[in-house]
C-alpha cells in the first residue's frame, strides 16, 4: 500500500509555502518541520517583508518547531525545505540536533554541501525531493524580478 | 589623544551583556552593534529561556540593527561579540554583509574559524579582543553549572 505520507506528500506541503513567498515578493524558499507525520511548523522566507536576513524559512521554522515541542532540541523531527539550506540555516539545524533535513533544489554555490557546513553527527540529510519544481518556482521568480527592473 | 571608542571599549559593553546573560542562567554570550560609534543593537544569548537555538546574541543584534536601520544589509556596522561566531551566526552575518566584526574569546570547536563558514568578503574579522575576560566568563559559567548538578 502506498504510504500517503512520504517525502514527496511533504514535499508539496513545504512547495506551497514558497508560493506565498512567491507571492509577496519573497525569494520563494518554504519550509516545514514533522513529528510522527504531524506538522507542527509551516514558514516561508520573509527576508524582504522583515528586512531580516535571518528570516529564512528554515529558521522560522526552527523556532516554531521548539516552541510547539516546548524544548529547544528537533529529535525526532525531520524539516523539509525546497531549497538546499545555507550556512547559517545549517548551522541552526546543527544546534537543534535535527533528525532529518529533505531539500529540494540544490545550491551549488551559497549551499551547505558546497560550503561544507558541518552538521550534528544525528542529522540525515537527503537531497532532490522535487528538485525541478522546487528549482523551476525559483528560475520564475527571478525571471520575473529581471523582468520588472 | 586616547579614542574613547574604541574596539576595548565597545567590548567591554559585550561583556556586560554577557554578564547578563550569566546571572539568567545562559551561557554567556553578549553582542552589540555599532555604526560611527554609536551602539544601535545589544543582545544575549537566551536559547535557554527562549527554548530556541537560534537565539543566539548574535542573531538577535542582527535582527535589532537591521530593524534599527530600516534595511537588512549592515553596512558600515561593527558586531562586537564576546565569542568567536558559530557556523549560523557566521553564516548570518555572511548574508549581512557586516564591516567588520570583532570578537573575544575563541571557539576552537564549534567556531567559525575552525570550520571554514564563508564570511562577506566586505567582511574584516578581528579576534582576540578581551579575549580573557571572555573566556574567564564562560569558564566561570561552566564550572558553577557542574557544580550544581
Amino acid at each position: 500500500m502506498e504510504n500517503p505520507f512520504d517525502d514527496v506528500y511533504f514535499m508539496k506541503k513545504a512547495l506551497q509555502e514558497a508560493e506565498i513567498a512567491f507571492d509577496k515578493g519573497e525569494i520563494p524558499v518554504g519550509a516545514l518541520i514533522v513529528i510522527d507525520n504531524r506538522i507542527i511548523a509551516r514558514a516561508h522566507n520573509l527576508t524582504e517583508l522583515l528586512n531580516d536576513v535571518t528570516a529564512h524559512a528554515e529558521m522560522q521554522a526552527i523556532t516554531a518547531a521548539a516552541n510547539f515541542l516546548g524544548g529547544k532540541y528537533l529529535i525526532n523531527c525531520t524539516l523539509y525545505v525546497t531549497l538546499e539550506p545555507c550556512q547559517m540555516c545549517a548551522g541552526a539545524l546543527y544546534w537543534s540536533q535535527i533528525n532529518r533535513v529533505v531539500y529540494g533544489a540544490r545550491d551549488p554555490e551559497r549551499g551547505c554541501i558546497a560550503l561544507n557546513t558541518k552538521l550534528h553527527p544525528k542529522t540525515v540529510m537527503v537531497g532532490g525531493v522535487l528538485e525541478d519544481e522546487s528549482a523551476q518556482l525559483l528560475k520564475r521568480f527571478f525571471i520575473e524580478k529581471r523582468n520588472l527592473n
